[in-house]
């Protein structure tokens, strides 16, 4: 017996259970069709964004960003909106959120036939500025008639905060400050906000503080994450975020998208890397990991690059018979 | 004001707060040099290996996994593992710890100058004697002199338990029996167990299955994590395990290395990426993130290969102020 067989015998056994807990279900909001391929360097043809729809359609997902009203001057990737809009066959039970910026870009979507559409927002002034090109407060006033007439036509809409980790221009973002836009943007009649890291910088730690600062004045099921994996944080975010009672998860098939201010980093965080984790934990969904995962092998054939899914090349690659080894001198 | 701004107004905050802790601090175990480079398919010359190691015993890191005494005929990209031992210069106050299969192996590690060595089992009986040769119990009979021997000789021994989220040749392993194996090595004599997801198949649900099983007969204390990041998930695994109170976690530098088991998929999770998230979770590890980025960027261009670690890209690449967009119609 060695001395290490006494010390391990003699010790007391820590056996600390923590009080974590995780949601039974969590809606996954499939955002790339429209977050996603706007990022990426390679156009879409309309056909192609419509058949990646229909097989997003069809995996169980319940809400599946579709397209953007912006100006096709500064995201040309977007421009095909009302055609996008005309091809699909909307699947009942399925949400098809717009992204519209503005009351233009909001009657424009339901001019087009769109039924739930999203205001996007900042967290922070410099990017506010930057991206599109008004204070934080003057985006409210943009945003105002927008929830207004949505709210008047029945139409739901959902806000996005970005930069609520960190800021490309400014660098820090207060959580005071994404508490105040995520309350702000409930109050003005969005049914849910999403707190998007968009530099994809935040980890564990910072995520934390994030949220517990919004759950001071935000009900936590108003509230939904979008983490991009720059950092490779994303996964370890959303566990924080599912312990912190957030159930609304937003990704994207494939991890579809890129980072503007990262050249050659990872954007969204991948649904099918998402999904994965969701589901060893337990927590239902209600959509199918290999419909996804088949979604994504069409896309990015489509795109001509690598799924940025460890899970899509992991089960794509999965040999158990291969690659003996004996490590035995 | 929009019937949601009353029903917002109107919920119950609900501001739970988890009892989630986190150890003050980290001992990271860099494996890069063994664990990494055996799995990398471009061999790498002894003067480089050497020269990543004095690297990254310049980072602070406390622990280097040097080489290991095991059949070149399997490992070749070992089989320099002498010249390895006798080029470096040894810094103070880090290990540089030796994997030694069976007393042959020690013997010979012992005779090049190790003074630590790690034994390496498995949770699986499949894999046992797939890659070992023999079954589990067998493999202790291997283990037993070697660990007797150190023990005389005053060396440590730390010892790894491989598949302990799954095995590729047998699917399941059993959290009992994790919790068998590394009970029993600890009884041997070893000092520490590291428990490896060989195939990284594990996610936080699992994770936390077979550690809460493993802390109901081993002090937590003496137990380390080593995750792959096949199935993207390491990161949030090792969170998970932080949660258990875990505090000892292996990690690659450059996440070199890769996955015997699933081509093109990703193997050890990048010590850069366990930093990252370390750090901002407030926990020390005595480790300059700086200079393991360096130390990667050295060895990745020797392997003439990208880095596998997200956060040395994004910082590599980190851009703050091009591709300004603008959303507005």
């Amino acid at each position: 017996m060695t001395s290490r067989m006494m010390t391990t015998v003699g010790k007391k056994l820590m056996s600390r259970t923590t009080a974590v807990t995780y949601p039974n279900f969590v809606r996954v909001v499939e955002v790339g069709p429209r977050d996603g391929l706007q990022n990426e360097k390679t156009f879409v043809s309309t056909t192609n964004k419509v058949k990646l729809i229909h097989l997003l359609s069809e995996t169980g997902l319940s809400a599946i960003e579709t397209t953007s009203f912006v100006s096709p001057k500064w995201v040309p990737q977007m421009a095909d909106n009302r055609e996008v809009l005309k091809g699909i066959s909307r699947k009942s039970g399925v949400l098809y959120p717009i992204l519209t910026p503005n009351l233009k870009g909001f009657d424009s979507a339901v001019g087009a036939g769109a039924n739930e559409v999203a205001i996007f927002g900042a967290a922070s002034e410099a990017f506010s500025h930057k991206n599109i090109n008004c204070s934080i407060k003057e985006s409210f006033e943009r945003f105002r008639p927008v929830c207004e007439k949505a709210d008047g036509l029945g139409i739901r809409v959902r806000g996005y905060v970005s930069c609520v980790l960190g800021c490309p221009y400014q660098g820090s973002v207060e959580p005071s400050t994404v508490a105040d836009v995520a309350l702000k943007m409930l109050e003005m009649g969005c049914y849910e906000v999403s707190l998007g890291d968009t530099i994809g910088i935040g980890n564990p730690g910072s995520t934390l503080a994030m949220l517990q600062a919004v759950k001071q004045v935000v009900p936590v099921e108003d509230l939904a994450v979008h983490f991009h994996d720059t950092y490779g944080q994303a996964l370890a975010n959303i566990l924080v975020a599912l312990q912190e009672g957030i159930s609304v998860v937003d990704s994207s098939v494939a991890g579809l998208g890129g980072c503007p201010y990262a050249n050659g980093a990872s954007g969204n965080v991948a649904t099918e890397d998402v999904l994965y984790m969701l589901h060893g934990l337990g927590i239902k969904t209600g959509v199918d990991l290999s419909k996804v995962i088949a979604a994504g092998e069409f896309i990015t054939r489509v795109l001509g690059r690598a799924t940025h899914s460890k899970v899509a090349v992991a089960l794509a690659s999965k040999k158990t018979s291969c690659c003996l080894k004996n490590w035995a001198l």
